[in-house]
């Protein structure tokens, strides 16, 4: 890997709105102070645990420039650019860099549960968008997209067009798929990452796994575990990793993008912990278990606003 | 019924777009001249066969009022405001009516393979869209949206939120569903159609169904068969649709939403028959076959541009 590779946490900023689905911006800036103060390596924007599902495109394209103008270049900001057209991807691909993107995310093309592109149409589109750049380009391997990558396709993006030097994977078996990614490109990835709120994330660190990309609920933590691993205390790692692991499980398995807003709103982060509808309101049981293992676990989260 | 509930061919228009993937508004506009000239009983914009999945919020908020406009009140225009969040469907919907609409037409809220609202979510987006608009909204119940919706919640649907009065029903055994939802909900509904290129009209009508929203491909035909079933002749009816079930089958299966654009382009009305990248083009076997049937069928789409 070149030294100058992106590698670390790099988590997912919660988009926040207040209780009536509008933007909130004075809490979308105290998310972002939060994520930099826990000592995040990056920051990652208007991703699937930000609801860019739920966004406009003016909404999206207002927030690109103020959420990484509010980071200020404390720490590299990735935004998602994903879109279904590549003509469209590119273009706000190309915003994105402009605005001071380090990097943009782009899962494949895929609209709904029935509209995909083949493996020819999924390189052109990575390469019509890399056209149109000059930032890395991060592959999002992600079930949300229903498009199965095979490790050798990822293989050939990153060996084909220059750019494409990240990759997150968050499908079933990450580790599997991501020592065969790393087996058949080698140097020609700076960042094989994963994903899915760090809930594989010892398993993906020992198959080779340079980065995570998990939401906001504990970057402090997930910074010390990476950090020792990297610096070889793989006991120390796996040791903190598995004091948290009931509340990443509880996270992954119960909550959502929706345990990062609630225990932002317990901790006076955000004034809101509303996502927008259709996405309902947190299982009160669900969100009461997850504010006692924070708790438990006296998370970083319930302290830093008060 | 009501007298005053739309009925009969309510085709899809397709987006025009040149090979660079730019809007081609004078394609675009006989597009529309050969729609209506085709004796359509309305047009339907923005739907999944105008590739509204290709386009940017700002191309759709120029496209509403621009086809409204060119259609010039000749027939009513059902525009298609389909997104994953209550609140943007709602605003697509009202700026859909003040361009002129005469219905919205939406899917159930879904964004990609994996994420989708419950029934109380359903529900409650179709009533949070009926609070922004005055004009009716009709219901897509698609294989694209990845969500099923019985014909219990459809009637439900009709039953509690007043704008909500027309369904297309394009999923598989379309006509059970038909017939259950106008058992269940009976006067409440003004217009239960169907949809997928018409290719299970002939059971769909037998069930009830008092409208269809096809492609663009054969409106002509479509609408006189329409027309003799309504008007008692379902023999002639029948013999006039299975003459040219050849061609909506080679549509529906073998080619989609490419099979209007191809022969606009044969017939002079399109520039180009360029879909959106990463949408492929035709097959040329497929195109091949498509283009021999509609000369055999003398079809109208292969005449009016010339």
């Amino acid at each position: 890997m070149a030294d100058t590779a992106y590698a670390g946490v790099f988590p997912i900023a919660p988009t926040a709105f207040d209780d009536r689905g509008e933007l909130d911006l004075e809490s979308q800036e105290r998310a972002l102070d939060f994520m930099i103060d826990s000592g995040v390596n990056g920051i990652c924007v208007l991703a699937n645990f930000s609801e860019q599902f739920a966004l406009a495109d003016d909404e999206r394209e207002f927030l690109t420039p103020f959420l990484i103008d509010h980071v200020a270049g404390c720490v590299p900001v990735i935004v998602t650019t994903s879109h279904f057209s590549s003509r469209v991807a590119a273009e706000r691909s190309r915003r994105a860099q402009a605005a001071g993107a380090a990097m943009v995310m782009l899962m494949p093309p895929y609209h709904g549960a029935t509209i995909r592109a083949d493996e020819t149409g999924i390189l052109d589109f990575f390469r019509r968008v890399a056209q149109a750049i000059d930032i890395p380009i991060l592959v999002q391997d992600a079930p949300v997209s229903g498009t199965t990558l095979p490790a050798a396709l990822l293989a050939r993006m990153a060996a084909e067009i220059e750019l494409v030097q990240y990759f997150k994977i968050e499908v079933p078996f990450a580790a599997q798929k991501l020592r065969a990614l790393i087996a058949l490109a080698g140097d020609t990835i700076k960042g094989p990452f994963d994903g899915e709120e760090s809930i594989t994330l010892m398993a993906d660190l020992a198959a080779g796994a340079t980065g995570t990309m998990p939401s906001a609920l504990i970057s402090d933590v997930l910074r010390r575990v990476v950090d020792l691993w990297r610096g070889g205390d793989r006991g120390g790692a796996e040791t903190l990793y598995e004091r948290h692991l009931p509340l990443i499980n509880h996270e992954n398995r119960q909550c959502g993008l929706r345990a990062t807003k609630a225990l932002m709103k317990e901790g006076g982060i955000l004034a809101s912990e509303a996502c927008r509808h259709p996405t309902t309101p947190l299982d009160p049981a669900a969100r009461a278990g997850l504010v006692a293992l924070a708790h438990r676990l006296d998370a970083m989260i319930l302290r830093w606003g008060r």
